[in-house]
């Protein structure tokens, strides 16, 4: 089948293996998929994986056990857990030590024709939501973690990062009633938000004293933990939402003396982002510049890694 | 008046002026003081501070605006906020950016005859507890502020560093029915913990791969924050109770891919601490080594600067 394969270097093939589905998963085609920070960094070397990375999807399901997910058009936890560590019996399979993550850790994704996935990680998309839209359900999802983390209601929150991911968080925040400013440098894509309670600011127009109750940090940069520091007010709370090639470095007394809390946020429910996106509180579709062909995956790669690209999807 | 005092070098002085109360606070004829990390921190000159250093203590009031108070043997929270901030007039004067701090930030403390504290910061002293066991009120207000922040409620907590803090945090968080270890380099201080359900352990005899799902920092060295921040299981939480005058490093992408928590605590609630001595649930007199007079301030803390050594108390 057709993918974009990477190992040590990113390329599109046309020979690799259809997968063969193992009991307990499905054979899905894939419709769409996005790209994401967390490709652009396999592609540049900074994870140790290798084979299709790709894991914002959505496909119709081929072959299953449970027969009646066959012909649905499904989106996918991807987490894999083993299923019988003390984290997996607890339901906290996205933290299993030995899980695959897909097109990730240890399992090829969705850059592909074809995947699979666990059955039980599959949630079967509504129809009035449209394939576009529905590849965004993943990142949404991570988005929505943040708000079953804290509590935002009527919090002034700063979320650091104009990027998909700082957009759709601004919005999720929105709707739980958060106070949001969004501080990015692209204001033509901060203006796509339909949702004009949510305040935009460039990096100059925020004011030099201004701290906020909730920092969220999804600038994907190194130099954005330090920043998002500075703007927490003492008892704040700062939320990381995204990783980064190199380390950072912040004043652990200051957080001590201000009791800061700083909670890592990764991956989130399914079920909820698929309810907001029904809600139409969020909107995703102005999120997307371009779709290219799975045989140009090369250049949507390069696309997506250009500064102030929205999303790229293949399919 | 006779105190120690701070400017460089620390000394005892026998010619310091004694303090007059200025309105609003009361003038308090030091009983006990307890000598304390920090004042530890003021003497090696790591802290910005000049003065009378001192902040656990018990006292009476002599003089005061509210004549109720005057002949009560009361102890004081140490953060004096300016009153009129926004933290301030939200009850945060902790947290108020302008506020002294008895003993370690623009304002003397309690190392000398005399001193002086806001009336509202002082609470009165139930008859049955100890003038020593009364010095321990402001570091167990502190351990009790953790209970504040977190639930640990059946948890499976460590506790690293078997100081005064990390067994007074201990005793604490086993009150709350936390499951505890408390691990510690001084089993011979370990073994003065009366409430049997606390496990306590050396670093060799922790086992190298378990992991906890609260993990508490009271060891007050550098390496204390990344030895901690190993023992963390994912989405679990990390409580910084000690500041360092060593920066930390740690992965910050392992805390997002694990979803840890790490939260900055400091000062507690006296009333709540009171109330936990009362109940006897917490004993604080085994942790108690010596009393100094303040004439041979020097001398105590110099031997409280010795390892392994329990509570030093002047007066």
């Amino acid at each position: 089948m057709k993918g974009i394969f990477y190992s040590g270097k990113l390329e599109y093939r046309e020979n690799i293996p259809k997968p063969v589905r193992p009991a307990g998963e499905a054979l899905i085609k894939v419709l769409k998929a996005g790209i994401c920070r967390t490709d652009l960094e396999i592609a540049a070397g900074y994870l140790d994986f290798t084979g299709i990375p790709g894991h914002e999807f959505v496909g119709m399901v081929e072959e299953a056990d449970d027969g009646s997910l066959v012909g649905c058009r499904v989106v996918g936890e991807i987490n894999c857990g083993c299923g019988d560590c003390p984290e997996c019996r607890t339901g906290n399979h996205n933290h299993c030590s030995k899980r695959t993550v897909l097109g990730i850790q240890g399992r090829d994704g969705a850059f592909a024709e074809y995947m699979t996935l666990p059955e039980k990680n599959l949630y079967v998309v509504p129809d009035h939501i449209s394939d576009d839209e529905a590849v965004f359900i993943e990142p949404l999802a991570a988005a929505f973690r943040l708000a079953e983390q804290i509590k935002v209601l009527n919090n002034d929150v700063l979320v650091l990062g104009d990027g998909k991911l700082g957009i759709l968080i601004a919005q999720v925040l929105a709707y739980f009633r958060a106070d949001v400013t969004l501080c990015g440098k692209h204001p033509e894509k901060m203006s796509l938000i339909e949702n004009k309670t949510i305040n935009t600011v460039t990096p100059a127009e925020l004011a030099p004293a201004r701290k906020f109750s909730v920092v969220v940090e999804a600038t994907g940069r190194a130099e954005g933990l330090e920043i998002a520091f500075e703007r927490i007010r003492p008892r704040g709370r700062l939320v990381l939402k995204s990783t980064v090639a190199k380390p950072s470095q912040i004043d652990f007394n200051r957080l001590v003396i201000d009791e800061i809390t700083i909670i890592g946020s990764r991956c989130g429910p399914f079920e909820q982002a698929i309810a907001l996106l029904e809600t139409e509180a969020v909107k995703v579709a102005p999120l997307i510049e371009k779709t290219f062909p799975l045989e140009k995956g090369i250049k949507a790669f390069s696309r997506a890694g250009e500064p102030g690209t929205l999303k790229i999807l293949i399919g």
